[in-house]
């Protein structure tokens, strides 16, 4: 079983650029609105997480621009759990949601960081794990 | 006297619009930059208005766009000191850099919230007088 | 019969600062956001406005900021039409979702640019009124 | 000879997240910044790109993030040519202005496309290296 979520999102005017074409930058937070949505499946999200002793800093983004988001388009956004040992990594595409084309892809990684300590944690605590179980 | 403080600033290309100037909503940006500058002139920036127990929330913003920002346009922002007794209030100007022609202009009000009871004070707390003597 | 618009959001974590609340600049764009569903209902949004030969620059911004708004915070964003004859005018309130509480409000002031002689016209053109007609 | 460029860069507010640190996606305007910087060297920056008939959108992104960046942190923000044949790629570093301990790195992989056909070049245009011709 995975663990995965799509959001709906539209493009809105103040994210393009003078090219007419969402500045990639921006992607960066269509990324974010998804995988709240897949940490909010498995109920850790930001306010779980630092309730449970540690803060998540992204530590890696990778970005694959295939084709632009123009204005106004329907896209599927969607978040894919790939690795939770030692760090969390999670897999994005960005899809037209009518043709279900892909127009990119890319990846975060982030890793546990101990609210008290401020050390960052070599293999994922065991509270993720739990969160997880009923999808491993 | 008054309390004043300046800025240099370069529009960047990323907070420009399919109309290849500026967005509008980036300003709020601006403003915060020359404020920043404008509070740390008295040793009350966000560090110190936490470590005196308030947090300042703005209550208030406006803005009057009277002419386009372009790309690379080189700006000076300008931020002044106008109410500190029951609210602080700032206003701004944006002018180009080499003609000093205003480009825009606006406000921001900000009141006094007790980071521990959450209340809204009233009246500006002692603490900000007390930063702003050498220039009353 | 007067012409509005609703939007449902939800606030993302990258709109939040280090107070946990939506940065006041961020309000900007919900307003946007919701500007542009009112605009699609009479079919001139930014390729329609375009198409007609004109840009339609935000001279004014106002925001009067009630309460904060928090992550995750479910909330509708509100536009109505308030002035269309030599200027366009909207109104918004943001309120909580769940209980109608007002939180924010504001306006935008928006005019007529020729984009090819780029003047500013001192009305609104005509095409504005054509679009409203089923609203006025 | 190599092409480089470095700014001086001061982290605001409104860039932090409820950590108080960068949130991670405003690193992409970092860079874009100094990615500026270093283009206007061999005056080959957006204006130029167009007049050359020649748009250049990313197409990929990497960061890796080894420590956080603070509030009103001086940093230097560097980049370095290391691809143009085939593309433009750009690497990034961005350090503590005072010690030189590098905080960030990560690039960007660019590549021309006609604005008139909007087709994938599968070289760089001329224009890119005659732009270099100094630094090659």
């Amino acid at each position: 079983m995975s663990l995965t979520a799509r959001m709906d999102w539209t493009v809105p005017f103040h994210d393009l650029d003078p090219m007419e074409v969402c500045w990639h930058g921006n992607y960066v937070q269509y990324f974010e609105i998804v995988r709240t949505a897949l940490l909010q499946r498995i109920d850790y999200d930001h306010p779980q997480m630092r309730a449970s002793g540690y803060a998540w800093p992204v530590i890696e983004l990778f970005i694959r621009y295939a084709q632009p988001l123009t204005y106004q388009q329907r896209l599927h956004l969607d978040a894919r759990l790939v690795e939770w040992e030692n760090r969390l990594k999670i897999a994005y595409e960005i899809r037209d949601a009518t043709t279900q084309k892909r127009l990119t892809y890319g990846h975060t990684v982030q890793v546990a960081v101990d609210i008290q300590t401020r050390e960052m944690c070599f293999a994922c605590p065991d509270i993720l794990r739990e969160k997880l179980k009923s999808y491993l």
